[in-house]
């Protein structure tokens, strides 16, 4: 990944005689994102960002894409893919496959308030029940087959704790089946830096690539893992209470999810750390991924599990 | 007309929980609009236009509401309709059928300057090129066939000159067929109170409800007639020539739309001079419509006559 691809404004300028977005005023790369290359779009008729795949190819992109349509024109807050002169949201340029949608307001925090935990909540909600009448279906391709087979490879890398505590967390995770709980289409990997935040408003969900039908909850669990959990892997309770209090604002837990949901926040930890101490162990030859920290998770589950029952603050 | 229809916060709030929208906030009156109720709504997630249809029935909505969906998801500066929870773009509510869409920045302007004109230019063609792919049909209800059928009642109620002229209009557009110009989705109605401006930028089109199939250019003329005339009827030549080039900056004329220009520029002065004369001499009974003074397009038409060729600013 990181294969940054490179376009001239003067290749912009033609491609764009595709859309009706007017003339192009300004292009500027955008340094985020890991696996694509993002650009700034100015036209005369308004701001966008450009996004060149680098990995995906373009028949796998129709399920995100549409998503993305799908939720935007339901008021999520989104990025909104825009149609080419041919009405289709996927074009070529520069050999890669090419998505084109608007710009969003916002940044990503670092610290959210509980405001923005509960509109993140809200949202997420909103978005789950958006997702009921989109058509396209979307394996989970980091579920428990992934996640165990994933392990199976890693145990030589880890000391005996970790080792101890993987196994454990795989155990406890064969011992649940979800199939019975609500699910749907999920972001997947709603982390901060996913969600582009203007004020104490969603300024939008960014960064759908990870999207996928799976049981709802367990996307609100990767969610609160992430904006809620503190350094040492402790859950700030007034944020986790807040995120959970916007989201059954909208879409109220069902007992068999309230009974759940323990296990499911140590779910959504245990993709995350397997998917870590992948990346750190077994860094792809030629790749020049950002690892990050595998440990966080460890912590997020430790602490989940020395809890044990249903938090308050659900 | 303007058989206002009322709605309470607690109906309000009972119906957005058809929608991913959040939570209701504040719902004001709009005062514009002669045709529908509108109202300014603002919800947890963002602001919207909630708008009930008082004469339009459900089943001739979907020609709209479509096309302004297929305009926004090209880029098109015009309000998104926002899809409920069954994925339906038209609902129901106070017994009227119901579109709520997404709020768009700007005014519309009285005096528009030339870099707003050329902007209306260009987005007016890029509208028409976005509209290429669009399914819906829809023939024009204001074409030549209603004109000569709606003057013919009206000329008991004009003097000897208007007679004449509205006569001579007719003869001199009956001599003339357009078939063989481009056509396509036309607005049909772009006149200054339809278009929200946003400084120089185009904040959206809106009130789509003449939209339908005609000649592309012909959209241009109902336009500049409106954007470009001043009081006396003449046509300022700087706004027209903005227009015109903002126009042609996306969608150059061919040599035939060039021909068929100046007459195209009277066929729309005359069909709303017509519509005007008809709302002037024949309220409907009980109809509280603002009468809009018809002079204005008689003005307009006289100039057009006699300038004759086609003018330098197209």
């Amino acid at each position: 990944m990181s294969v940054f691809t490179t376009i001239t404004p003067k290749e912009l300028s033609a491609w764009l005689k595709n859309y009706a977005l007017g003339e192009l005023v300004e292009l500027k790369g955008i340094a985020a994102g890991i696996t694509n290359t993002n650009y700034a779009v100015t036209t005369t008729q308004g701001k966008y960002v450009l996004t060149l795949f680098e990995t995906l190819q373009a028949h796998e992109l129709p399920f995100y894409v549409n998503l993305m349509a799908h939720l935007a024109h339901h008021g999520i807050a989104c990025a909104a893919p825009i149609a080419n002169q041919r009405d289709e949201y996927i074009d070529t340029l520069a050999g890669r496959p090419t998505v084109i949608v608007g710009w969003l307001q916002g940044e990503p925090v670092t610290t959210p308030t509980t405001a923005q935990c509960r509109a993140l909540g809200a949202m997420l909600a909103q978005m789950h029940r958006a997702g009921e009448t989109y058509p396209g279906r979307m394996a989970n391709p980091r579920g428990p087959v992934w996640w165990t087979a994933t392990a199976a490879e890693l145990y030589g890398y880890l000391d005996e704790a970790e080792a101890a505590q993987l196994r454990n967390e795989l155990a406890l995770q064969a011992r649940y089946r979800f199939s019975h709980l609500p699910s749907g289409v999920v972001h997947c990997d709603l982390f901060r830096d996913n969600v582009l935040m203007h004020g104490e408003q969603i300024g939008g969900f960014i960064d759908f690539y990870y999207a996928c039908n799976d049981i709802l909850i367990y996307d609100l669990a990767i969610t609160l893992n992430d904006w809620c959990a503190q350094e040492g892997g402790e859950i700030d309770a007034a944020r986790a209470e807040a995120l959970c209090a916007g989201y059954q604002s909208v879409r109220p837990f069902s007992q068999s999810e309230r009974d759940a949901w323990p296990v499911m926040l140590r779910a959504a930890a245990l993709r995350f750390w397997v998917s870590r101490l992948w990346d750190w162990h077994k860094p792809q030859a030629g790749e020049l991924t950002f690892r990050k920290d595998p440990n966080v998770f460890q912590r997020i589950l430790r602490h989940h599990a020395t809890r044990g029952d249903t938090p308050r603050w659900l």
